[in-house]
């Protein structure tokens, strides 16, 4: 690589306007640790005159980010568009065949992408590096290629997405409801006001469990069929009666080899407050790794907003400048396998089952009837009485008992006249 | 480098034999990772016959390691024997100077020649690594120097021992004394058998904040005056009496840029119970980086032992083996600067102090008007009478006082028939 290294960001949304601020008040300490002289030759967004965080130069915007290519002599390009597909693919793509090197915090590309754009880079010698796309400024994906390089990780999970576990933190603390919370997030900049699903129906995290799956057991990135629940139908009252029972609500991602065999979920999970993992609140994300010979491994700090993420596509750029050049997955694609996938059906946790129920007699032993049905024990039974209205909460913990039996039984409670609404199940961690 | 690449272990205790083993059996998983197959063509420790966890292989034996540079061809030598200087210095400044690069997890000697022994290895353009020598597992150094490359770190402390921390949470759990635990912590291998003094008067935390500082700001590694206290003072009385208060006994090391200038500490401080370091416990390290933009960060794993310290030293090997060349405090040490110490002086927190006294009228207001005297307010006081014995012990935590404040103060109380030992004094963390 030369001495003068060009740059050129890619969409200048939250992450790309603050990144291109960070570059230019860096410039100097980057030449001090690199020997490198950056400069950022080009820009992308859709809207040139858009009011930003950080004045921008005109001078080097494009509003087709392919005409760059044509145009100037870029050597390492930022992606911070976005999208699954699309001009995010597109420009990725066009970048890596030009030997370019890609940074990029774009989890869903990686997740749907990652092994042919990583193919893509190997084969032309440059690196696609993605620390920004799992855990914000949390630097796990370095930690799994290279602090732990030589350690078979059998398992990875952890709290993957910061808005999530705010609202749910915010919940406990505030006493007040989903929505409501939710809108707080929106003010405080932690959930997209627009279109805040992918946050909170699971489908974020668990694209960090690919990510992180490939890179922990050295395999391709799985497209199996998988349990993912978000944490929409978690109610109030969920987390009042778990607290009561000294657990917390967290939406886990879980990714485990089970004899040789792929499991990978995101779902809420209750944990005792007793845990590290339940202590990790806020807008904070934690992944934790076990490993041999290392034992467990923790990391965690904050997981999303620009200065955290800026300091993961820095520190991508800074191991590029310093001349790693690296396989996208740690090893080259070649030799990454698919591994078979683990039967859903027969992952086993101890369950909290939470019913309304009319308050008649029989109704309780109804239910654990149906779940002596499904060989569910029960382990603990809460029964409280909303006198005035003829109703009861009835909560269940379970012993431990498989999937299958689970929503198998559940479905006997479709259908009743004395419980009111489907059952809510929210699964212990452990 | 050669596609064959010769290694020589120099020490076969605890690490060095395990390390041996660990790079026989994961030949294959290096060759897959980074294109090189290595081969062990020289081992050295005093006696060839001692029985030990694995077998060796004789006819690489060396009993005297500098011999090594002249028979073979080395391109990577692991120091594990750990002597702050000596055979140690000697061995790894050969090495540099013969353009080998040194692994190595001894935190004595960096603390001591770590700039010396960077500069050699700049010189020679070759790698000094010792991930290893800062909490274990944790791969802290490379999260610094790379994870967290371009952020402005201006704190970075933590549990950095794991046999104190293992002392103090036993002593806790077990209601037993100092003394037995130590016993117990021998027993399984956590505290040496013969002379556990380095890690109890926290001279071993010492040596990693002095890394981690330098590491953190860019600096030379300090040779400053500091306050360095150990836990051989803490009494299971002082444990208890914190539980009481919601607090826990931790050694912290803590490094820190005050207005620009450089201090270093470790001592026995008081936690809360609800803090995530507060929660560290038994044999566990944590490292909590406080940077911008980034935020905080927190590192925490197994910090002692054969399994994670090899862990670390094959993660060195591997950014070798893939061609990582670096500078070893992350920045040309021609750029690493001294920065001025604080004065312990000002260094300011609550405190805890501990009185036995003779159960007298007048002893109280005696000591409250002493402290006045040096304008240490009082925030909580505990009286516990001992009836029998015609003794009392007096507990107070005060509001925040400066370190010189507090010295003086206590000296005042060295001689006095009714205060009959010299108070306990523990910091308060924060």
């Amino acid at each position: 690589m030369n001495k003068i290294v060009n740059i050129a960001i890619i969409g200048l949304g939250q992450i790309g306007i603050y990144l291109y601020n960070e570059l230019n008040i860096k410039k100097k300490d980057i030449e001090i640790k690199t020997g490198k002289k950056i400069k950022i030759v080009a820009i992308s967004a859709k809207n040139r005159n858009k009011k930003r965080r950080f004045p921008i130069s005109k001078k080097i915007f494009y509003r087709n980010p392919l005409q760059i290519f044509s145009k100037e002599k870029i050597d390492i390009l930022f992606e911070c568009i976005g999208l699954p597909d699309g001009i995010s693919k597109k420009v990725v793509e066009t970048a890596l065949k030009n030997k370019i090197h890609v940074i990029t915090p774009n989890k869903a590309l990686l997740a749907k992408h990652g092994d042919v754009l990583a193919s893509l880079a190997e084969k032309n010698k440059v690196n696609l590096e993605f620390e920004a796309s799992v855990a914000g400024g949390i630097p796990i994906l370095k930690t799994i290629k290279e602090g732990l390089a030589t350690n078979k990780i059998n398992k990875v999970y952890g709290i993957l997405n910061g808005t999530t576990n705010y609202i749910l933190s915010e919940m406990e603390n505030s006493n007040e409801n989903f929505d409501k919370v939710l809108q707080k997030a929106q003010k405080l900049g932690y959930a997209e006001p627009g279109n805040p699903k992918l946050d909170l129906n699971g489908f974020d995290a668990f694209a960090k469990i690919r990510i992180l799956s490939a890179l922990s057991f050295n395999t391709k990135i799985s497209k199996n069929k998988c349990i993912m629940e978000g944490i929409e139908n978690i109610k109030l009252t969920d987390i009042k009666i778990a607290s009561q029972l000294g657990l917390r609500v967290k939406l886990l991602g879980i990714s485990e080899v089970i004899n040789g065999q792929l499991f990978e979920t995101v779902h809420p999970c209750l944990v005792s407050k007793k845990t590290y993992i339940g202590n990790v609140n806020g807008v904070m994300n934690a992944v934790i790794t076990e490993g041999k010979p290392v034992g467990q491994s923790v990391l965690q700090g904050e997981g999303a907003g620009p200065g955290p993420t800026s300091s993961s596509l820095l520190s991508d750029l800074l191991s590029i400048l310093r001349g790693n050049i690296k396989y996208p997955f740690g090893i080259s694609n070649s030799k990454r396998k698919f591994i078979k996938p683990f039967n859903n059906n027969n992952y086993t946790n101890s369950l909290y089952l939470r019913f309304d129920v009319r308050d008649k007699q029989g109704v309780l032993s109804l239910i654990t009837n149906r779940l002596a049905k499904y060989k569910i024990s029960v382990k603990r039974i809460i029964q409280t009485p909303d006198k005035k209205n003829k109703k009861a909460t009835i909560v269940i913990i379970t012993h431990k008992t498989t999937e299958i039996n689970a929503r198998n039984c559940l479905t006997l409670f479709k259908k009743n006249r004395n419980i009111l609404k489907f059952p809510t199940l929210i699964r212990l961690y452990n």
